[in-house]
């Protein structure tokens, strides 16, 4: 049975998601960047962008387990671009070029409907406009019992783990403040939901956190 | 000058200092207990009630770190017990038997006034009515230059969070979830307040964070 999870997924100590003001120029928001400065450096993100390098080690292990076995994708609406509402036209097709990094099918959550965008290396774009269960069935079609990887934002996020469609959720806390934003878990019973197996991994530059369902309530 | 920290601070993933449901059985509120329990098996806490043994290395440091130098406490009332609104009688003398582990003059931040009670061991309690700066100023001339510690709970931590006047603040980040309680963050701009200056330490049980002002904002 394919797995559905969250992985390398970024808050700040006070733990929010993403910045204010999300923007084009700014798209995870005031200091989201910050958020993710632990992934930067490490050498399976330096290959995605096709470059040598990087650093090996903690870090570096969870990027590389997030990518492992997935065989779709699911995100919200604001993390594949900053178009609100109806889609002028079919200009925009993520933030990621021509080859995407996904190579696989990824589904989109959105209120407005969108023909699927076919992108090089395997990558297509489907919308679903008819919710979060629509978008993980065929998600889990697409992935033919490889798992499926539920990408941001906070809100996507918030969204399948209050309904308990989440088996695994790696998260990197970065040691910093944003003081606002979206915020993963307010509001939000994890324990009650039944995510009371927590590893806590430190990383180089990140503490990571691996949470499942389990363990003492 | 003498140091304003909190130290060994205990807080959730999601974020909480104590439980719902304080009450005399309960003092940490549900679940609260979890949230303390990588301090228990450490040498320094088992010193603190007498009995030989206990754990060294990381939390154990923590521990000791945040007895270090200290010369005053100030606490909110309810670290210091459960009676509610005005002091019945002289009855309650805080939750640690009749020496108490602090051995210095501790201010209780309360509405009620009451006499100072003292203990055995150099501990003194005083009752401080005027509000947080009263207190501050009070547990400064008390400490004759040694560092004042702010304890419990999280509110009495809040507001001195938010008056600028806490130099350094020890988190340990328990690995579990509580889903509700009396949330240190919430509402609380850290980065903006100047505390950007942050370290992370993995302990056996907990991980650490030193927080400090200063730093990139």
């Amino acid at each position: 049975m394919s797995k559905v999870k969250v992985s390398t997924f970024s808050i700040s100590l006070d733990g929010f998601g993403a910045g204010i003001k999300q923007d084009m120029t700014d798209p995870l928001g005031v200091k989201g960047e910050e958020l993710h400065s632990w992934i930067l450096p490490t050498k399976r993100f330096q290959m995605m962008g096709r470059k040598d390098g990087g650093t090996e080690g903690t870090d570096n292990d969870f990027v590389e387990q997030g990518l492992d076995n997935i065989g779709a994708w699911i995100m919200g609406r604001n993390m594949f671009g900053p178009v609100r509402g109806a889609w002028p036209d079919d200009e925009w097709k993520g933030w990621w070029g021509e080859d995407p990094p996904y190579h696989v099918p990824v589904f989109v959550l959105t209120h407005h409907a969108r023909k699927p965008v076919t992108m090089k290396g395997g990558t297509t774009f489907y919308f679903v406009t008819d919710g979060i269960e629509a978008a993980l069935e065929a998600a889990r079609k697409a992935a033919n019992g490889k798992d499926i990887r539920i990408g941001g934002g906070a809100s996507t996020v918030r969204q399948y783990l209050q309904a308990g469609y989440i088996d695994e959720l790696h998260l990197a806390v970065a040691p910093v403040f944003l003081d606002a934003g979206e915020h993963l878990f307010s509001g939000m019973d994890m324990a009650a939901l039944g995510y009371n197996d927590v590893q806590v991994v430190a990383g180089e530059n990140a503490t990571h956190l691996v949470i499942r369902k389990g363990g003492k309530g």
